[in-house]
């Protein structure tokens, strides 16, 4: 068994609503405790995303964040910690960037970067080339690492772009999002391009939206990669959407089938050395700058 | 040889000025004028901007396109005239469309579709779903032709939403745009991912930003596809940028590598007859709806 897989946790979203589905968490105790039972099950890293908690709706305020996190670190303090810095509900950068201040023990180890513009079903989800700029440029001050959303082949360029501009340091670490709309699909042709444009010494999971997350995760699984996965992206356990899913049951199902694949899960341990992140426990975010 | 070679004239552009090259037709006379010498040349359609006249900043106005479009058709009345309908300086609907209501003898033929959102090297291009639905369902209407501009993989599948919703009808044509920060790459993976993606029924030509013209043009004219060409995308003749290029200069030199390869410049005449549109000469835009 190799312990390689990187298992990145989505529980809650921004569009999931009590309504849609019971089992999504998204008061603060909610989304710590399915965090807590997923360190259970076994992951790597958590993406989260605050919700306000009377109204339901997403926030970006970091009191939310740092109630969360510190819920997170009381009994999971080496887990690998990402915020959302989502443009979807919010286009103002001190929004955007609000959870970066957060500091200490409360800092988290990573941030969440769209690199481009795009549309989802609905909406259009605006991230301007100054925008994508200010928010590295932010992180990398703050010693937060990007994570790294590409939801076609143009934003992986453009991650080599901000490379090339010094605002971006490898390792990296990158989702790759199939399945929306208007942007690229979840096949082997689209994700094989994806994959191949990587730049050198990139860490990946693959995700799929609705019913192809469990596709892009087994592909994922099967190829080497890593998976994203949760209720944000998928609230069905299965194609038919007769059985609405907990997020246990979705993780529980991706051990099953790495396992059967000879992988087991990596570490937030191994996955902070090979992101040069600090050791967690105390300490937070990329070791050096 | 074999006159399948569709040329997309593209002369104008939002982006050059007369400060960064004196060769871009900015008034209609301008315009009009090397759209004359193009058809001498050899072009099958132009795609058209339009600019105000003192100002020499983009235009929506339906006005300035009739100026433009009355001094092509007197000289050439079959050529295809394309209209830009982009969002990158209007965000309005009405704006959009405004040249979507010129009719009679100053109808357009086809009205350019971005399919999605994207970024430019410095700004957020926001074409909403919604306003894509809305532009497409306006010239359906109208019974006009979407120039379908895809500047990523995702962008196809777009496209081919729209027809599932009945707004988009084929035989389709498309631009595959390739070269700009964040989106596709001139490069043979990404053009023949996106070629291999188009829907059935579909003409197609590849354009590549500033340098890469030249490249995508070759290599489109080497596999069977048509060419967008012109200072729109690229003002320079060279690859080291010693020489500002014209239109025409741009224009031949498409033709010699295209009657290099056997293939000749497709007539208007022809291209009306495949995309189903009506004959020119005081009847335009698409036969049937």
């Amino acid at each position: 068994m190799k312990n390689d897989l990187i298992i990145n946790f989505t529980p809650t979203g921004m569009i999931p609503t009590k309504e849609m589905t019971p089992h999504v968490p998204v008061i603060v105790s909610e989304i710590v405790e399915d965090v807590h039972a997923a360190c259970e099950i076994g992951i790597t890293m958590v993406h989260l995303h605050a919700r306000d908690a009377v109204t339901g709706v997403p926030t970006y305020k970091k009191e939310v964040y740092a109630d969360i996190i510190a819920g997170i670190r009381k009994y999971a303090p080496e887990l690998v910690i990402c915020v959302s810095l989502s443009g979807r509900d919010f286009s103002e950068f001190e929004k955007r960037s609000d959870a970066l201040l957060l500091d200490g023990d409360l800092k988290p180890d990573m941030g969440s970067l769209t690199l481009s513009s795009l549309n989802f079903n609905k909406t259009a989800s605006v991230n301007a080339p100054d925008m994508v700029f200010n928010l590295a440029a932010k992180m990398k001050e703050k010693g937060i690492v990007p994570e790294l959303e590409a939801f076609d082949i143009g934003m992986i360029n453009y991650a080599k772009y901000l490379e090339r501009k010094k605002v971006l340091q490898a390792p990296y670490y990158f989702n790759l999002l199939f399945g929306n709309i208007a942007c690229s699909q979840a096949n082997l042709l689209h994700s094989g391009v994806m994959i191949n444009d990587l730049p050198e010494n990139s860490f990946w999971s693959l995700a799929g939206i609705g019913n192809e997350q469990l596709k892009m995760n087994s592909l994922s699984i099967a190829v080497g990669g890593g998976v994203r996965v949760g209720i944000e992206d998928n609230i069905w356990f299965d194609a038919e959407r007769t059985k609405l899913t907990t997020n246990s049951e979705l993780l529980e199902r991706v051990h099953l089938i790495a396992n059967a694949n000879g992988r087991g899960v990596m570490t937030p341990k191994d996955f902070r050395k090979k992101m040069n992140l600090e050791p967690g426990n105390g300490s937070y975010g990329r070791k050096f700058k």
